[in-house]
């Protein structure tokens, strides 16, 4: 299979939809529990959620996974980044080693770090004046993504590593948008101004180079993305397909979900945002994702951190939907007006 | 005791102030952490918070402590609350038997429940017709706030549980603002818009019954506040006194912070807001108290919950505070440019 379109388009045609009886059993259960109803916020939706794409009540938590693919960029070379490309292997040697943010959090909330380098050897090349990637680059990628999410999850938080990824995912997005770079790129791991402008010339480039290739949605993928992008988006058809929902991490992983909603905007109906990143343009594109972020605390460190953070949230509603007590069995008067 | 102007006074007077070596320590460290200058956002602000009140670097994150007040409220009677006023030694029950929210909560993030009962059986005074405690009522529950919190406490949060104490808090808010109540009241529990504007009565009576007497803080407090209430502002200060930073609940917890405010605004440097409830005037509170939320998950439960999940993100900036490599150890290149 090298025909990216085909694999895309087969996996988004197979898509499970949720349980909307399981999702249906976590809202009885919460109008049961001892809370005024809907004053767990968020979390009741979040229940529920888990129930309708885990497809059972009560939803599980026991295994929670996080995964976090690396890829370097041609365009790297453009001096788009603050940090030099053999940054990507050695924070992937750190994250091996434990010694990143990434495996602290998933310390923090009991989930399993699993880290997919892909061929950070060869980077794509650079998308100023060729495609980032071949079909059967991008579709090894995609598959890669596929594969790694473990069907015995019962949550997954995505994120990635790869120096200049936030040129490659503002091109993305500006490409989707059919707007100017300026718009999305943003100081990534911290580019001063004159930097980020330099930055927006260079996807300009890559636009005008590109022209009208770029309206179909997997040609931005495989001309201005990268490998860990397109795993992104595997995970993401993956973790559908295996019904484990999906917590996104931050700016560079919401691109490789827009990609898969300029496709299909119901590819991501499993899908929630852990957090809104710092890059300026991640509020932007969440927005027209439709996407509510669960956290908002100025992180921008990719790597799935923010993603891993919201973990903390989704632990907190699992935990009040199966332990609460009911009125009755607490023996709770029920409101007298509401509910 | 039983002068509460002089009590409080007292207290305020002898606040520690942050450690300001510890902080600079923090902020030291984090920039040596393997990931760009501040990318962790708010998480390093925490962990340098955390070393500047507990005054030592590194911070600890061994005991967490979640202090839960209840007490009960004269008003209620004047239906204000979608629910009876049993309902608060009801939950206190709950909370006894392991089966509320908050429970669930302080389990998942491995904290200490203390539940304080406040003379439950003797609810205050209805405000509308009379100051709600006495002045010895009010310094028993400053005092049973302060005593509350324990020592060896690395982080604290704070809420509560009173049937109508959103009216009180409400009401406290309008005082010290010196504005309508009904920039103030809204649904509680579950109040319709009907139940709202009949709140917001209840308390305009209750201003002008008191009139120029609110232009005191702790007369505010005395007069509209709640045992609970009053249980906070005293936890707060306590807290403050044996260096335990705290995170606040919602609504009704930042009435009681209010009023530490308006006696002195540096009262509430060791606090941060554990989340923005659903409650609308919850938004206005927060802002006049120069407090940003850390979560925004449209809860508005009270019992500390919001405080409770906040936990999540002071464990999550604690870890990576603590745990991360630093670039020498772990062999990663620093930034060219930033940092």
């Amino acid at each position: 299979m090298t025909d990216p379109r085909a694999a895309i388009h087969r996996l988004l045609e197979g898509m499970p939809q949720p349980d909307r009886e399981a999702e249906a059993q976590a809202r009885a259960r919460q109008r049961q529990l001892t809370k005024p109803p809907g004053s767990l916020g968020r979390l009741e939706e979040l229940a529920a959620w888990l129930s309708a794409w885990q497809g059972r009540h009560p939803p599980r938590l026991d295994r929670i996974g996080i995964l976090v693919f690396a890829g370097n960029h041609g365009v790297a070379a453009r001096g788009v980044s603050a940090y030099p490309q053999e940054v990507t292997r050695q924070m992937v040697r750190n994250f091996e080693a434990g010694g990143a943010a990434i495996n602290q959090l998933a310390r923090t909330f009991e989930a399993e770090l699993r880290v997919v380098p892909l061929a950070l050897e060869q980077p794509t090349a650079d998308f100023t004046c060729a495609a980032a990637m071949s079909a059967a680059e991008l579709v090894e990628a995609l598959e890669a993504g596929f594969a790694a999410v473990d069907r015995d999850w019962d949550l997954c938080a995505v994120g990635e590593m790869g120096i200049a990824n936030t040129t490659a995912a503002a091109a993305i997005a500006a490409a989707l948008a059919g707007e100017p770079a300026i718009r999305f790129a943003g100081p990534g791991t911290g580019l001063d101004g004159e930097g980020v402008r330099r930055k927006a010339e260079v996807i300009d480039q890559a636009l005008a180079f590109h022209g009208d290739a770029l309206r179909d949605p997997i040609e931005v993928l495989r001309r201005l993305g990268g490998r860990e992008i397109a795993a992104m988006a595997g995970a993401i058809l993956g973790a559908r397909h295996r019904r484990v929902p999906l917590l996104l991490d931050g700016f560079v992983a919401t691109a490789a979900a827009a990609v898969l909603h300029a496709l299909d905007p119901l590819s991501l109906a499993h899908v929630q945002a852990g957090h809104r990143s710092a890059e300026p343009a991640h509020r932007l594109l969440l927005e027209r994702l439709g996407l509510v972020p669960l956290l908002d605390l100025g992180m921008r460190l990719g790597e799935a951190s923010g993603a891993a953070v919201a973990i903390g949230i989704l632990r907190a509603a699992w935990a009040c939907h199966t332990g609460m007590a009911t009125f009755e069995s607490a023996g709770v008067s029920r409101s007298e007006r509401a509910g």
